[in-house]
């Protein structure tokens, strides 16, 4: 059993670009077993998006802390903590901070997406 | 695409026994068209457990708010906001409140699994 605070896992952090300043970490995935899918958790500082875009696989999203918002069919919808969204395969989103803090939230993708 | 706070989504309640009082929410399930995995949200009461129990699939849990502790090998682990666990499958655990609020957390199974 693997027991960890989220900030103890590797940070990937883009380097420039409307996404500079995100960090992104793989805090349970294939290197600890797990084989079915892939816990990352985000942090999006404020003024930062994430990428804008559509791909094969879903996400699952629950929102920690912070405020944002997500791109669904061309609105920006809010989201806080305890905000749940499930992006379906192949539809387009994008997640940005629209607050002060950092907007952080879990996102989880099936074993046949990349896992950063 | 599907955007809830988690309190929207049904809630499972345990009647009676050292469960009583706990909460069990699918919010990203088979009837979303989520076939790979599901996230589920539980809340534990004040002086509540879960199950203590192991079964062939595995738990990947993100600790949203409260205190919590972890059975890890016969020994309870200290969790709270921002912890990560890992279970994998076949291994024994058993999570319970250990604070005066409500310990919650998201906890996602594959699709084998029973989602509630």
């Amino acid at each position: 059993m693997k027991i960890i605070d989220y900030r103890e896992a590797e940070p990937h952090v883009v380097e420039s670009g409307e996404m500079k300043g995100v960090v992104g970490r793989i805090v349970i995935g294939k290197a600890d077993g797990a084989n079915n899918f892939c816990m990352r958790v985000f942090e999006i500082p404020k003024g930062a998006v994430s990428h804008h875009h559509a791909h094969a696989w879903e996400h699952q999203v629950f929102v920690y802390s912070g405020r944002g918002e997500v791109l669904r069919e061309g609105k920006w919808v809010p989201v806080q903590p305890g905000t749940v969204v499930y992006i379906p395969g192949d539809e387009e989103h994008q997640l940005r901070n629209a607050g002060d803090d950092p907007f952080v939230f879990v996102c989880l993708v099936p074993s046949s997406a990349p896992e950063m």
